[in-house]
Formats: structure tokens, sequence, C-alpha cells
């Protein structure tokens, strides 16, 4: 194919961003990881008692997932925040031993930057991660960590969330003095042999070509993965996703499953894919279209899925490799539907909400 | 209509229930509010620097109402539990100077039980917000408030919803000393109001009779109203409803509203509803069909919605009577649809999730 043809072909820009993840991860693991270790250790030195995480969209997620880490492993009492309270209402939180992450790609959305400074002005310890250092965000932040995913031009997002995913993780080993490097590093080489299984997915794609709806559903550290597939088939394809905690898809919107609403589950190795197996069997006795992204015995269980190589990962790991198959598969069922994954409608890369 | 009959009519039991919210308000402000007022003191009197809030489904509507309370008005930091950390990771989280606040209708999901248990024995000042004083999650909470619903047998919940927004509201005023009854007296009169307008709600259903998927947004205080709009829609009709702060939905969601995705837009009259101005010119300009519930201007410039009657009424206590025509309108199109409010395929009125 001339390069002529591939500049035009649609989604052209997200394939080779998706593709570029595990030189990312790489990236991150041999050229940003010291700094994220001191960042870590500058931040653990103030003793932060409770951590607030802000961000929009993608981002959020990957703020969702560093609230599991931050949970689970150091105890600390999160939140996620809800920027309205200072932007429209202006309202003067308390911040004394309250650490402030802020997540964004661009680091320029305007709420952001002005959460994050009234943050500080209200006695945080903010810390921006982002993928700009020059951005306005990094610039009113305490502390900066940069995901190294270099320019990102498609509108929906994908290496600056995994690298985001991998920097967080860094973070959270750092603020308990553990060099995260050597747990990670088996993700690399694992995250290129799944985007290596594009014409695999393509395939299963194809089950989704006609769906008018579908259901996310994970528990645990997969749970971010669930909220991030759910909106990359959004932006994309255009199908409504609707993303749910297991427990929570119990609590009513398991009345909307059904045999027309495929269900696609995130089934982690470990406590969180345990958790989520009443969900699972409780999804398979209603009959519903099941497709799991986990390990071979549980797609074999499903009407259909993607084996998830996760040898030698930890559970926490995990996610910077289970959203590569659900971001092919929104790229590819957005194709199949004659849609250009590149440019959704509505779309602004930076968006300037207040 | 004979008794009997009446007995057999779809949706009868949540119908019932829907009408005796304005009651149950004037209960709670009436015989609740001092107990609420003692609890609340107190709790402020043990100082709290930061609050967590636990709860599923509508209750989790709930809890996010008291988040956006607490942080405006009491400049507190808070968070939402993502309880699989301590339920099915067995984090152990240092819990000195936290409040959670544990909000769940029945009071016997396992897993708020067993979440609400590990903060108590963490150090956590724990406070359950429940409709049964008798249940295992009021044993286990060192304090505990009665949202008096009486027993709520329908399987969508609605006064309950309702009440815990009122305790919840009364709670906060108490933790800053302040006797919230008097602002709080106009909206019974007000729910009374919007309740008896059901015929009118019957004709602004027809409209959504065949949508296939439906987006309900808001900003600030009627965020939470957007969030349980929706779940209000999928658990009684099924149709797949996405709810999304003005601001999420700029960031991606906005690609799947077109003209056959029809738009909830919850405006209240306040900051919020100022801060979700941009949002609602950006989806008239896309040629969104835009339902309003808000103020009459609102309402007129958009292709349905129902005025909400609110003179008199503080922003923050207007979430009461925002969801009224929403959980009408609900109950309506699942009627229109032949399907029955009361029996949603698939729903326990207890989960049972661990």
């Amino acid at each position: 194919m001339s390069s002529a043809s591939a500049a035009e072909r649609p989604g052209r820009t997200m394939a080779s961003e998706m593709a570029e993840q595990p030189a990312v991860l790489r990236r991150i693991l041999e050229e940003g990881a010291p700094r994220i270790f001191a960042t870590a250790q500058a931040i653990a030195a103030r003793s932060p008692r409770f951590v607030l995480l802000t961000a929009r969209g993608t981002s959020d997620h990957a703020a969702l997932y560093a609230k599991y880490l931050l949970e689970i492993q150091l105890g600390l009492p999160c939140g996620l925040t809800s920027m309205s309270t200072t932007t429209a209402y202006s309202a003067r939180p308390v911040f004394r031993d309250v650490l402030v992450i802020t997540v964004s790609q661009s680091g320029g959305s305007p709420d952001l930057v002005a959460s994050t400074r009234a943050a500080r002005e209200a006695g945080a310890i903010t810390l921006a991660v982002t993928n700009n250092p020059d951005s306005p965000l990094a610039a009113v932040s305490e502390h900066h960590i940069d995901v190294l995913a270099g320019p990102e031009k498609a509108l929906p997002a994908t290496k600056t969330y995994t690298a985001s995913l991998l920097a967080l993780y860094l973070l959270v080993q750092g603020l308990q003095s553990v060099d995260g490097t050597a747990a990670a590093r088996p993700v690399v080489d694992l995250a290129g042999e799944v985007i290596g299984r594009g014409a695999e997915v393509r395939r299963l794609a194809s089950r989704y070509r006609f769906a008018e709806r579908m259901v996310v559903t994970s528990r645990g550290y997969g749970y971010p993965t669930a909220k991030e597939a759910a909106l990359k088939l959004m932006e994309t394809s255009y199908i409504p996703a609707l993303a749910y905690s297991g427990a929570d898809l119990l609590h009513g919107p398991l009345a909307m499953v059904d045999n027309i609403s495929p269900v696609i589950a995130v089934v982690t190795s470990g406590c969180g894919g345990e958790a989520l197996q009443p969900v699972l069997d409780r999804l398979r006795g209603r009959g519903a279209d099941l497709f799991v992204v986990g390990p071979g015995p549980q797609v074999d269980a499903a009407s259909s899925g993607f084996v998830l190589p996760t040898e030698g990962v930890l559970e926490e790991l995990q996610p910077i490799l289970e959203i590569l198959p659900l971001q092919l598969l929104a790229y590819e069922i957005t194709l199949a539907r004659g849609q250009d994954p590149d440019a959704p409608r509505a779309l602004a890369k930076v968006t300037q909400t207040r």
C-alpha cells in the first residue's frame, strides 16, 4: 500500500497510535521511571493522608485505576473530585494533608487547571500527570509527571491512557519506596503480542457490527478498563455502551441485559476476577451474549472473547493489557460500520469545559 | 375502579410509593429532624476531616448528592468508596479522622455491612442512613439515621431516594449547627404539586415510547438527579440511558448524541444550571431532541420538558423535586411499552452482592 493511500485510510492515526503502545511503555520504564520515583519520594516525605483524583474522560479512568492502587496498596482514603464544586460553586476546601492528583493528556482543560490551582492555594500537595510538560496544568502543579507518550493526534485517546496507567503504577510503588520497573517489565512484550492480534479482533468485531447497545462490566482493578472500553466504543462507533461494576450491575441495570444486549466482561486473573464470578454465572444464566477479555477457560465458557496473555503479570498491572483488545475492538467495529475512528463527530481534542 | 382491579394494575405499587413522597418528606421534617440534628452534632464533635460515602444503585446517587453538599458547604474532601477494595482485596485502610457514611434503603446488602464494619474497625466514624433501623447495617454502624419512608415494596426505589436526600440535607446542615427544616419546608408542598401532574407526564412520555436509548445530563447539584433518572429509566423501561455531567458529555459521549438519541437535561435554578448552559447550547446546535426539567424559559427553548416549580427553594434542595417528574416519566414510558414498572426482570430488592 502506498503511503498516500495509507494516509487516507480511515482510522490510520488511531491504528498507528495504538501500535506505538509497547514502545511508549518501554520508554516510561527506561527513561521516565527514575524521575517518577523521585517525585513519589518527594510526595511521600509530605505524608499525605487523603488523596483526591481529578480528571475527565479517558484520564478519569486512569485516575480510577490509581484510586484502586492507592486504596488497596496504601490504605489511603481516596476520592474523585466533583470539579463543579470549585468551578461552579466556588467551594473553599480545606486541603491540609491532601494529595491532589490531576490526570490530563493535554494538560490544557481550563477547568482542570482552575481546580488544581484552587487545590494548591487551599494547601494541597498537587501533582499533575500529563503528556505535555509545557502545559498550563503542569505549570500550576507543584509536581509533574510526564507520561512520555509523544504527540497524540487521534481524537480517541489510546496510548496516553496506557502510558498514564503505567506512570501511576510506578508512582504508587514509589510512594511505598518500591521501584516498580521490574514488576512492570513483562507488560511491554505482552502488549506487543496483543497489539499484533488485530486480525483476530477484526473477526471478533463482526459479531457486534449490528449491536444497538453494549454493557461492559468488571470488578476491582478491571473496572477502570470496563469504563474506558465503554467510552472508547461510544466515542468511535457511537454504540451506547454502559459500564457497571459487576456488583452495581446486579442492582438495577441487569434488567436491561437480555439476548439483544451483548455484555463485555473484563476478567482479571486475581481477586477481581474471582469477585466477578457470580456476576458471570448470573449473566450466563440469563442467556446473555458474553464477550470475555481474560483467561482461556473464562473465554471458553463465554459466547466469544479474547484470551489475554498475563503470564508473570501482577493483577494490578493487567489493566494495561486488558484495554488493548478493547481499543482494537472499538476500532474494528467502527471501521465495520463504515465510520472513521480518527474523526468522531463532535469531539475536540482539548475540551474547553469550564 | 374496584380495589381488586387496582391491585392487579401494572405499576400500582410504584405509583402509590411515588405518591407517598410528600408525606414522607413531611414526616422527616416533623418527626425525624431533631434526631438527625443530634446525630450531626455528635459527629461534628469528632471533627472529621475527610468523608467517604458508601452505597450502591439508587442510594449511590443519594450519596453523590451528599458529596456535593459536603464539598460545597463544608469544604470537606470527599470520596465514594470503591467497595471491592475491602471486600475483594482486603485492603487495610487508615481511617483516622474519616467519616464513613453508608447509604442503603434496606441496610441489608452483605458487602455494605462488611465494608462499614471494616471501616469502623479501622477507626472511622461510621454513620448508616437507611430505611430500616433494625437492619444489620444500622447495627454495625456507630450512628444511624432512619429515613422514615415506610416499607418500600416496588423494586424501583422512589420514596427512599427522596427521603435519603432530605435526611442527608438535614445532616449536612446539622454538621454546621444549622437547623435545615425551615429551608426545606417549601419542598413538601411543591413535591405534592409535582406528583399531581402525572397526566401531564403521561402525555410527555408518549414522545419516548419508541426511544432506543437516552442520554441524561446535568451539572453540580443536579448531576445525581441525572444519574438516578438514567437508572430509573433503565431498570423500569430497559431503555439504555447514559448519564453524564455536562462537562464529561463534551469529552467523548457527545459523538453519540444525534437526532435519534433524545437528551434529558436537568437544569437547576442556580450555579449548576448556569454551568450547564454551554452544554445546552451545544446540544441545541447539534439538533438534539432535548427534554428539560427546569425553569420555564429553559423548557420553552427545548423540544419538550417539565417546568419545575422551585419558588423559595434553595438550589441545593431542588434535587428532591427534580427527580419526581423523571420517576413519573420512567413509570409512564414503561407502561406505554406494555411492561410492568413494579416487576422489572432480574431485580431483587435486597441485592446479595459480596
